[in-house]
């Protein structure tokens, strides 16, 4: 480590992954000769040979001399440029003349910010489909798992942890699909000094598609050097991303609290003072992460509108909110994984936890059971008195509404496991949603087969 | 207007648009009545008739009530079903106990946001389908309209202003085909106290399809409460397009300062202090709106992290932010129509500022015909050595370089008019693209044909 | 309510509460004209007696028409100038003249912004003022009373709810500090059409000071228009509130959950669908505001970064997001007034909460009491070991100590309410903090006394 | 390099200035280990010493190893603290007993964050100071110096440059005053395993005074692991600091437009295709620098509303903000200082941009010199139709004024030189300001001393 070095010390979320060194400066300057020496290759292949030789020779460029010297012309290419340049003139002065030929810094640049979006892209896919595929048995196992619903903090009605855990694996393939959308469409750049190709010459086709080619990324219609739509959807994207993996972080945070410990993640964290503590550090990371990427996202967004040809700022501006994102998106996914993987179910828990409000959770349900001979707002009046005051005396909500001899007998309502609505079958219908290629549009379109779910958790769990 | 009514007056890039009354509280009221009318539909015929009658009622629901009385439950729909089943039951008792049967607050509120989205994209598509149709003709006519391409501000060579309006266009089809998408995408919501749907009992289907098709809306596979994909998307797709409109008043801007001149709006803005301003004020506007989305963006992509089954603020931030990146993007859509129809194009202004520099802006080209012979460090050179020397003298570098007799006549590359490079066949490319009703994606995919435009700027155009 | 009118149905937090008339499009109008009307007092006594009383006649302007014709010029002021000066005439032809001299429609737009500003930051001032004086009551009250700590969602060590509400009191402090400050400093704008104060002409002073003394409001040492200090620092300091505010509702949000019990809201919200809900609403609705005001004030510190002498966007974005900003920090401030003042503390859940881990929130305390004899990380290990395997058994860690004979007696230390350190002494100095008129910054700076405060909590609480 | 290591590749705005390596990993880990070298010596002086020896010793400690440590626990102290320990041991078991004494985690990294943060601002403050030099002298020179004002892009009425630059100066006061405001603020942070000092025992003062004082740092009121007051503040002023650079770039950027040319670097950044580019690269460094810090500002602005007494991801999401906007703004800095110590100023450019509109920039004076003969209305009507036919003839619009028989001569009005207002005069007053160390607010409150500068521009400049 010299002076300047950033070793991820402050990144635990993404420090170690693999998307850490597939978006490094290594891995970056790797991707700027990757795309200078497909650019020699489809203009001259012996002089692409040499080029490339040259640009794969290990260490033969200095990502920290490139650093300073951009600051120069304000871009690290002027000087890649002229390094490989000289490189490639100490072995074959004639190819020399093919470097950068016809192309201006913001085509590398550009082109090397789509191949390390693309090769961390890669990564986070993986781990996506890891996590979906930890996520559909842990839903199925728990498809009938009676737990509390929980809105605006407190205990509402009886969910299921199946239900549960088929949305996070919901939200992961929407994230997915989004992620494989913009993957797909990670275009070249190519364009010359202004985008015009002028300096490709009169004479045959411009090489941009044999170019894209040679990369593996898509060819572009339009040079796109102000027209940003890959790099906005990029951070629109990585924000899904990290936000869909944030929202099964935030459930695992509040369900493994002490008092409430329905989960609890496979290794905990430890502490520095407390020898005791077992912390949900997975979860912990992955909130960190979702918390920064909308941010980097509004970024990229921003530098849509963008003056001229070139401007000056908003492109320069895109460069390292993309590889944070991109990195805490990929970090996240990573820890998403090991969460998921290992993440520890307490039905138990679950169960005690449902039992704790004496009957409250099932109010909606004792509500519309009064509704037809009470009429509804008489009936939720009758129950919201009764929760009333069986709060005020620390009793079961049925004990006070038995007391009423005016109502019926309310106590085959009183089981919360057999209040479980569709859950059951809303988690077989989302794990009937399978992780596409590219896949299609998330919600269901209107159609002939619309008679969904049925409510095979009301008294048939 | 009372004292809290707001009109639109900090808003002039929406004020009197069509989309502000689309995304008013009055059409939010109508949206929430709409949801309320279509759930009971769907449950009895009868009763669904009855309500859908008195929600259509005009008058009968006080939005300053409503607004007023949401801060104790922290929505409106807690009012509002108050309001109408109180309504309803005037009209017949039994029908009240229809009113939000099986409902939660969420399942209206965010089906009203939906149906608001919907109503306002629709309008945001219509301008900006309006707005592809104007620019594609400027983009034909100014195919070969010679004008100088800038980066980083500074004259770079020249291009044509039929690539800069085919570019304009090709961003904003982009920002169609995602608005297309999530257009279409835009689900009701129908989930019940906590997404269980325990409220419609246990016999038969839940209504959830039913209730879509009867609001053009998507069904969901799972009820969406906590799982924000449909927000999150409207959030990116508002900010990609304000961003996209955002690029066409970043360059109006520039083109039509004092000393460029190359543009002017049809109908410039008026001053308070200057009776000769024509400002630039459709571009101005539109600028403001794109500088304002990617935050509200941010606001809605972070919301995707929210816990439990209804979260305790982060679905409550979502609201105003969605209805305002609506209101911005859709007034800078209006805006955009304006301003492009009617944009003043002064071919003589971008030839006169063509010729400012003095041949400067053909360096590129010069060197390039002088590297076969000199080498390209050494062409490089030369020409630079060249450019300081003219910009010295307030010379003509070509004036410059045909001192030094060892180098060729170069007069023939003095034209900048025969340096547009693949410019106006890269229009002819861009123009080929149509609006899709649901497009693919920008980027034309690695195939076959990958001979790409020829150079019919060069000596040709 | 006209088609277009919104009256704040979207937004809980802040519909009905002062600071919504403070901010609303009325109070805007008002807000010009009484610039207006200052800015003719002082250059002509008499017609500025003229404007002043055509200014203040109730109705004679009409917000949505200028809303209308603001899209012509890009702002409000222009046809607001124009009304005026009509209305004006129509009483005396000559005090017409000195509508408007001089200015141009920023200088009363942004001295619009700051008197706007000013009336919603007494109105949030005020709030925060009533938050400070019932926080510190709660926590001199329970400044002993233990509770667990809980750091990443685990119990850590205990703390007691003393210590937290007067961390809560702290940050408001904090957060009133930064609003008085900026509240004292916002000045007015005159400048003319460009800053040069030209169109005043060359005899004697010009009225800057004049004017801003009139209104209330300070003299810029130079025009403003765009050195945009007051709009960035009201865009900070009111994101800064909302944070801090929001730390009090993160706070409620969590110990009033269902599980852990020890905090509810005076009156809870209810709930369209279960009647038993009591949601901490107020709580939910400052965490609504706290999500969007850092978003608002990321476009206010993006506009300083602004061209020319007035720019073409970057000024036009400042206004619905300085206002939006100041709504939601206003009603949070509100609510917090309410939550605070109303709410329940249960010490018995706090107490019971405490008892919950079997003696793990100890750990610390009794790693420290064996560090001398075994050494720190032996002890560290020994305690580890033992939390362990009192996890794996449910059984209480001091029993599991208590068998290894090894070890002293440990028993004296297992009483959670004998282990709050300096928590009684911290809550004490931070009750001595003061609130400022214009308060100093918030750490103590380094001085003489420095002993900090003792142990109180150990054994002695 | 190894794989993984970043160099400041995609940063040329800080890539080599020193904020960089103040800012950088093996900065972090020299403050992390300054923090627990100093907490040793206030609470055992031979241990003290000792453990201060082996945290300088170089070398010792791994941040990559640490780095992947840190992912297990969260945070890189949890591994520092073993590693720490077992090297004090090597050397005195004894002493290792003191090491990490009483802290926590977060202790040690927010204290690191806080020395990290003064020595980076000081850094940043010394450049603003420097900035502020430059500026002075510019704007001295050019206090009467005429050049066009624009608004909305187009020309407006005359100013001079040194206003311009005197504002620029403004605004880094502004910026200066706000860092130095929060650097002497920074707080070490001490408070144990959750904020209660407990682990330091019941005898004597707590040594938090000492521990600060060590370390150069603020005594904090409270520890404030959940109050994060310093950091919230170093957001907001890092990027007031980042806008008010912004401002100047952005000038920067439009008045050295090639047909602009009024300004110009004074060594221009160069191109990898074009020759003869001179490109503004310091201005657009800043200036993306501007588009970044901000979004930064926010998540660190919501990390405010954290939860309990360490928040699970909040606080893990500050860290990386938190140092990119120290760099952007530390290395935006560092570029200002070039950029304004050598910018070209061109006062013949100025004048000929000022004839460019014949004219037209006088037509504020024009109406107001005609308003007291045909009334303002009247005067503003004929000025502007004057304007219109003078812009369709190419004509000036003094010839088309003297051609109506009507009006007075207003050949003497057309001098723009002659109609600078203020300007002058508002240069000296802002060049009165001082830049102060712990600096007032910037506008002039309201006092006897109202009188304002005088019209020197008008008729005598």
């Amino acid at each position: 480590m010299t002076s300047v070095d950033d070793v991820g010390l402050l990144a635990p979320v993404w420090a170690g992954t693999p998307v850490e060194a597939a978006t490094g400066d290594r891995a970056f300057l790797r991707a700027l000769l990757d795309a200078e020496a497909a650019l020699a290759r489809v203009q001259d292949a012996a002089a692409g040979g040499t080029v490339t030789a040259v640009a794969r020779a290990s260490g033969r460029f200095d990502a920290r001399s490139l650093a300073l010297r951009a600051r120069a012309g304000g871009n690290p290419v002027i000087p890649l440029v002229a390094d490989l340049t000289a490189a490639v003139a100490e072995v074959d002065a004639a190819h020399a003349e093919f470097v950068h030929r016809g192309a201006t810094s913001q085509d590398i640049l550009d082109t090397g910010l789509m191949l390390v979006a693309a090769r961390a892209l890669d990564l986070v896919l993986g781990d996506l489909e890891r996590t979906v595929d930890a996520l559909g048995p842990l839903a199925a196992e728990h498809r009938a798992t009676p737990m509390p619903a929980r809105t605006l903090t407190q205990h509402a009605v009886p969910t299921t942890f199946g239900l549960k855990a088929a949305g996070w694996r919901s939200l992961v393939l929407d994230a997915h699909e989004r992620l494989v959308r913009v993957r797909a469409s990670l275009p070249a750049q190519l364009g010359g000094a202004a985008g015009t190709l002028a300096a490709f010459g009169g004479a045959g086709p411009a090489p941009v598609g044999a170019y894209a080619r040679e990369l593996g990324l898509a060819e572009p219609q339009l040079p796109w050097h102000v027209l940003r739509t890959p790099v906005a959807d990029l951070g629109a994207a990585l924000a899904f991303c990290a936000g869909a993996l944030g929202k099964i972080a935030a459930d695992v945070l509040v369900l493994s609290r002490t008092e409430i410990g329905e989960l609890a993640e496979g290794a905990g964290g430890g502490s520095s003072a407390m020898p005791h503590k077992s912390n949900p550090v997975r979860a912990t990371l992955i909130a960190s992460a979702a918390r920064q990427v909308p941010a980097s996202a509004a970024v990229l967004l921003g530098s849509l509108a963008a003056e001229d040809e070139r401007p000056a700022g908003a492109w320069h501006a895109e460069w390292q909110p993309l590889r944070e994102a991109l990195r805490l998106t990929g970090g996240a996914a990573a820890a998403a994984v090991e969460l998921c993987a290992g993440l520890v179910v307490r039905p138990d828990r679950m169960r005690a936890n449902l039992e704790l409000t004496g009957g409250l959770m099932l109010t909606e349900r004792v509500a519309a059971a009064l509704a037809p001979s009470l009429g509804r707002e008489e009936a939720l009046r009758t129950v919201a008195e009764a929760s009333r005051r069986a709060a005020q005396e620390g009793a079961d909500v049925f004990h006070v509404l038995a007391r009423n001899e005016e109502l019926p007998d309310l106590g085959p309502l009183a089981d919360p496991c057999r209040y479980l609505g569709r859950a059951p079958a809303l988690v077989d219908r989302a794990l009937s949603r399978v992780r596409g290629p590219v896949g299609g549009t998330s919600p269901t379109r209107p159609s002939a087969r619309d008679d969904g779910p049925r409510n095979q958790g009301d008294d048939a769990a």
